[in-house]
């Protein structure tokens, strides 16, 4: 089952990490680790294999992959020597890197990335595409009429009115190109009534939202602990300091706000109750992608004792995010081949802020999981 | 059902902070914060109610009680005012604690042990005591060919052998007393063939080993954590200082060892590799009961990119353990009225070095805990 | 020498921790550990004596002294038994903490101020009276032509605008009254041209600006370090959580600004240029008096080669502010009475935002302060 | 004034980061971060320039110099680039490091040790030469009362008595051919009273030990802040993860001891008392030479309040000793210069173990070090 896994943001940190990492190690030259789908037991499912996915996106920048490749080795996310060889691949795939197209009304434009997508599928003979959002991430968006109805919706588009974030144009068009759809991000992307809608008329799957890569993995652990513990978190506070292209789009305080928000949830989730505290994100630009989160958690014990716990995790970003990429588009494509449609609440697991009734801890997200991926039918 | 449970120990800080923490839920003076069996699902099962519960026991020390819980409550453990109010309480328990009785012959002093607690059962009226060992941990032991099979091991009591260590002849008189035990130490307690063999021919349950209440219990979701994500661990090293009766105690290399030993198999089995470093334990004074742990974790993410993650945790080691003993008085009282004997391997969620089979990420066996509460038969 | 403290926010955390600190230690029933003063070399310093310390203030509470020792024994900056022991004494002192006084004008208000402040000399016999603001940190204060010169000042207040903000007003007070005046916050105090005009004419000495307690102290150090060492710091950035008065006030903007805006001063004072990265400030009601400021530095060392340092530090803010107090009063009576007039920049060492051009490492205020007493005339 | 540098261990990892360095600053291919003779004050004093630094020395291992350069630069402590911009120089200096002699007696053997530098001396016709053991850190000495005396010593040592440590020797053998000493090391190297008697008779200046480079310079900074805060340090205990060379020779505990030794000494000289705790370090082969410190101190402030402190320090350790190696090159050869003889007490700055009645807080110590430099005459 060759697979489509089309980026959009697809010159980004993860974006490219993910498809370096992809080539990598289906030629050998390094282990999948931080794969999921590539330990047991997800390993034993029915999905593509890596060297089944081809790749392919959309950017608004025009840096060339290798480029982008050779920085992030500077930066020490990707090893120099793997990119060196990769580099003759690397600018094979300039072709299947596209520029966002822009049409005179978002209508137009969504047709214009659909048609991207559908020569794309075409081109390679895909039998399906997963669209994955990994670019930057977008100021929250103020409620509008036309998102709780798809026929409203498309008025709307026909018409001119900006009523979509790029994110949510991104969905709309993977959808009406017949593709399945992964929000990696805190934007907007498939989650409005509208477009939920036009999922569910054209029998596809989507999943998200905002990949779970490193203060909100380690709540979502340590956060069932004293809840299992019945211990009382009194107070959880975060500092998430962090450089490179996510971290300076976060200094917009817009931008920054939609990603603080979701990184409490699982506290409240997962606890029954919000403690005091805030999660802060702020940009360092020497830190670059080597994130470092601190996090204090103080908690009342037997009879009333204060205790305290911190932490600091020091994790680099896209080398955490881009084997997740690559778990989704495996799974979301299998998914899609499997009937699935609408919200993939099985893959809870690998996000942030996860759609629809979930459960928020780690260890039980990871149950749900394992039995989406042990049921899954073979190809 | 009234309950009787019985402390090894119980002038210690563990047993004195169970102790007033039970009186004070009881008498509303305090939140049940830290027990298990007060939080849902568990506060559902069929338990006997902590205020079925008598206290009595046996220590080498002779420190009041009412004393003791005032050391504990200057060092910020127990809350003054809780101390005061229950002081009458307090000075009526001294005729529950005895001292350890000694005998001419090991075996002559566990039927001693024994004899103390049937009067204590009988006094009472109780239906069943629950024998828990929360004094000094003892330094490793060495093998024996008595410790293999149960008449071996009687006639070498009886022949005045020192073959058994305190705490496992306080296994052996309780089984012999037709009473549960439990494991709180690392100590050797019930957990060699002879005693194994005397359980299960008069039908009782046991459980144990060393409760888990900080460093190991942060471990126990964190390993896990990393394992799910399929990251690497390469190194995980940790420091543990304290102060405290059981600090000064592991000042005892031999202790030390016993201790440090358990702290360090979550890793393997919840990995499955045993990562670089050690669980090093370090005596310091001035820190007394709030024990201060902090880990170093380095680990490998995607591509080989090196990442790291440090912890300190800042516990109050009585105050998260005494909880933890009141639910396993529960918990075993119930399995031994349920009928149970042998090892409560279910009981894996409160030990650092669990008996048995058992998973050892704390999910599983909460899992495992949750299941074995609700099918408790209603007493 | 009998001198007087008059304390701006006399019913304060800082102010009621000074008051009991000194009583305690008079009385013999605590060591003076935190005092500067009472540690060689300072020891030997001609200083007024601790017991030579007369205590009054304003407030705009009317919070009893006993019932805040009492609240903030509870939180566990002051000893509860301590507290007990000198209830008679801190019900005398409710005499001389008086209500602060509005009259129609500024200018009138001062009077009232500084009419408080000699009847409470007049009435113990005082040579001198140190006031010293510790009243809750003031917004930002914009720029008014008024503050460039007394006379025009002068004439504004007469006419009933507001161009003073409290804490400038308190220091003009204290000049009229022939005082001498010292900023423990960040307020603006006496750092305006006309009152450092007033202050010049009056021959009056002054200090401060917001005293050096936790992070900062510590930056103070670790700048200079690595300063020493030719290390290159590229970025540090702090997060500092915080309950308590303080931190509830510091939840405004404003305030908040003022403050953080201090913190950062030391790195670029010590090492010659700004890293990147800021001080942030986070109110956490839990957390109480007992702050906690983790700091990331992450810094260049030979041929490029990235380190990082990061520290935690968990200090109760008014057990750290209230000696420094009792410090400062003693030494600037001195400085009064041995004629020394306008900023005395030797005390650097106590104040995060120090006035004048002085050193910002703690070791060479530390060699200023040690000289300056040592210079001190026997009184 | 042309300058040799000969170092003991010239093939270990500090060695070849000095070496490397030099040339590379001389080269305009980095800037000397780290070195404190190029920065201000020291950067006027009267000192040899970086390009005026010869190199040679003696090991016991053949990896060429390049391969060892290669390696550092695999594991992040050097530039690759720069490594691979120098590889022919490294060649050409293969020829100045020579394999370690060995005699039939340790008389014969500090002969050849002293002849090699003597060769090298006049091979470039070097004025002057300064030895620096930074060879791998020898287990702690027993006492020999050939120690005491030189005419005792150089008789045992000619009987063929193995009185003295390898860095003895070669501080021994550097005396006898005229050169200055550098203890880099927690060695026994030149404090020996025989020894002293040698550099005394010959005129020769001397300094060390022990290159402090992480945790100990940070606690010479922090320590003497609670000192001159009056704070008392209850607890302050360390440890130290690191890999590597050094790291793994530190599992013998002998060494161990020698290392840890030395590493808590600042706090007694600096503080006035001994706290409580240890300084732990341990070997994690995987953290290599990016080692990182946890240091926890617990304090008292104001009426007996409990605060604490943490830090972690991760430091690349070669890249921390490197630049501090040339520095003493530098300084040690103008003292040589200067017609200075025995200890240097003045370089105590550079060290965790200084030599004699010195400060041990930094800020004294570089303002000895300040002086020092300054009034070093014009060459
Ligand atoms: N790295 C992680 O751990 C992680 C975790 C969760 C979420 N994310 C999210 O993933 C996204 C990508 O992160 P990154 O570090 O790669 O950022 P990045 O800045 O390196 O890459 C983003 C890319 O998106 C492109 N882009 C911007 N607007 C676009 C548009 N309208 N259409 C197409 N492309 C557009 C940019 O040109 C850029 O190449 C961010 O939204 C981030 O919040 C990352
Ligand atoms: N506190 C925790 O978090 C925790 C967690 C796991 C295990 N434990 C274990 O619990 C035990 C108790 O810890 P603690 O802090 O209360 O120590 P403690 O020193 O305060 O108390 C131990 C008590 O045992 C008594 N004792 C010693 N030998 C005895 C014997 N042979 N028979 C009867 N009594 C004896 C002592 O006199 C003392 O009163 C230790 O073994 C400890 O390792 C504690
Ligand atoms: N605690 C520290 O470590 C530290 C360090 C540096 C500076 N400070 C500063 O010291 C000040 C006091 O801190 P705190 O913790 O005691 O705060 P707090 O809130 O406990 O006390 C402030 C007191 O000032 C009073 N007040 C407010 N406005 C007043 C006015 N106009 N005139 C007179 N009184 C007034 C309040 O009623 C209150 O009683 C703050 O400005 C703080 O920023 C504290
Ligand atoms: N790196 C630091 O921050 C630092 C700080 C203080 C002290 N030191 C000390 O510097 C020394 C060197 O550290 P390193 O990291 O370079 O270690 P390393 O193991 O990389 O190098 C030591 C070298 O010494 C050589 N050697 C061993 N015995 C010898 C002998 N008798 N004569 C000559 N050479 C010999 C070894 O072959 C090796 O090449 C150690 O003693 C260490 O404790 C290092
Ligand atoms: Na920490
Ligand atoms: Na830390």
């Amino acid at each position: 089952m060759v697979v489509g896994v089309w980026l959009v943001g697809a010159r980004g940190s993860v974006a490219v990490t993910s498809v370096v990492g992809a080539l990598a190690v289906r030629a050998g030259l390094a282990e999948p680790v931080g794969m999921v789908t590539e330990a047991l037991p997800l390993r034993d499912a029915a999905l593509p294999s890596l060297s089944d996915l081809v790749f392919g996106g959309h950017d608004i920048t025009a840096v060339p992959l290798g480029k982008k490749a050779e920085s992030l080795a500077a930066a020490g996310v990707l090893p120099a020597g793997i990119v060196a060889s990769l580099s003759a691949e690397l600018v094979a795939l300039e072709r299947e890197v596209q520029p966002l197209p822009v049409g005179e009304t978002p209508w137009e434009t969504a047709g214009l990335i659909a048609a991207d997508i559908a020569r794309f599928r075409e081109r390679h003979g895909l039998e399906r595409v997963v669209v994955i959002n990994v670019s930057s991430t977008e100021p929250a968006v103020s409620d509008h009429p036309a998102h709780a109805e798809l026929a409203v919706l498309e008025r709307a588009l026909q018409s001119g009115e900006q009523v979509l974030p790029g994110s949510a144009l991104a969905a709309y068009a993977a959808f009406r190109a017949g593709c399945a759809f992964v929000d990696f991000t805190p934007s907007t992307g498939a989650r409005l009534p509208a477009l939920e809608e036009l999922a569910a008329r054209e029998g596809l799957p989507y999943a998200g939202r905002d990949g779970k890569t490193g203060e909100t993995l380690v709540k979502s652990v340590l956060a069932p602990m004293f809840a299992m513990r019945n211990l009382r978190v009194r107070s959880w506070s975060g500092t998430n300091l962090l450089g490179g292209g996510d971290g300076a789009n976060l200094v917009d305080p817009a931008a920054n706000a939609a990603k603080a928000g979701s990184k409490q949830r699982v506290l409240k989730e997962t606890l029954g109750y919000q403690p005091q505290g805030h999660s802060l994100i702020e940009y360092v630009d020497d830190i670059g992608d080597f994130k470092t989160a601190w996090d204090l958690i103080t908690f009342t014990g037997f009879l009333g004792v204060g205790m305290r716990m911190e932490f600091s995790w020091h994790g680099c970003d896209s080398a955490l995010a881009a084997p997740l990429v690559l778990d989704l588009a495996r799974l979301v494509a299998a998914a899609h081949a499997a009937g699935r449609s609408g919200p993939l609440t099985e893959l809870a697991f690998f996000f942030k802020d996860p759609i629809g009734e979930v459960p928020h801890g780690l260890a039980d997200q990871w149950a749900l999981l394992s039995r989406f991926a042990r049921e899954l039918p073979d190809a």
